[in-house]
């Protein structure tokens, strides 16, 4: 089974693509969507959609993987990065992709076993679980495949 | 100047398109996408963009409008109604629509010249500018026509 893990976000989002064969897991595919930061939004949302529709075209998942968002404080940023959520789901639905949601804490846990672990653990098992040199950069990358490990566990 | 008006939400998106020629102002098309209770979010979020995108292609707008979201308190709603105005902006930069934002206060202001005005009186207002027998049912449909007129004011 293909996964695309997506990482939503205003200025960049991350993506990661993985297969989950019998248990065996491997990287396919893994980078970041960067937008310019005085773009206006609606260029923005349109560069974000084309770029993730790219990436499903090349990779051919089955199945879309995106962290549900939880904001406490900044409405403003939680609008901004729900509108660049809309146009990704968007982009899913019309490659015909099952969408799995988890909660920041699902994907914590299924990935250390431990609903409070930091960041850096959760990198450090997302470089082990796929068999990488290396902790995938930026942080927004090893977020969309903590994402799609979430789902492959 | 063909000027569109959106008003975003999850379950229901208004749209109102009005021509603005030499202070003259007329409706051309008006109503609602509504989007079934328990359909998942994704399946909305593509009926909104396609609708939204038939509704462009068929009226010919030179200018989108759309109100901007301020929420002091519900963030659930706050990020289910982003997620619908990303594909709608989507849908406006796909067409090469000039997109105008304005905050409920500006909207007001501009159809009433009070800041304060209930729903009520902003209704009216579209009645009487639009020169329409009735106020436009429901209130999104109305409220989106109340966008499109700011911009034509």
């Amino acid at each position: 089974m293909r996964i695309l893990g997506v990482d939503p976000g205003t200025g960049i989002v991350g993506f990661g693509v993985i297969d989950s064969i019998k248990g065996s897991k491997n990287m396919i595919d893994a980078g970041v969507i960067r937008t310019p930061t005085h773009q206006p939004t609606q260029e923005c949302l349109l560069t974000i959609y084309n770029e993730i529709s790219e990436i499903i075209k090349l990779n051919k998942p089955d199945v879309m993987v995106v962290e549900q968002l939880f904001f406490a404080r900044n409405v403003t940023t939680a609008m901004g990065v729900s509108q660049a959520r809309g146009v990704i789901l968007l982009a899913g639905e019309q490659a015909g992709l099952r969408l799995i949601e988890f909660t920041p804490l699902q994907i914590k846990q299924a990935l250390t076993g431990y609903g409070k672990a930091d960041k850096k653990q959760v990198q450090e098992m997302v470089k082990m679980q796929l068999k990488l040199a290396e902790v995938p950069k930026p942080d927004d990358c090893a977020d969309a495949l903590a994402a799609a490990l979430t789902y492959a566990n």
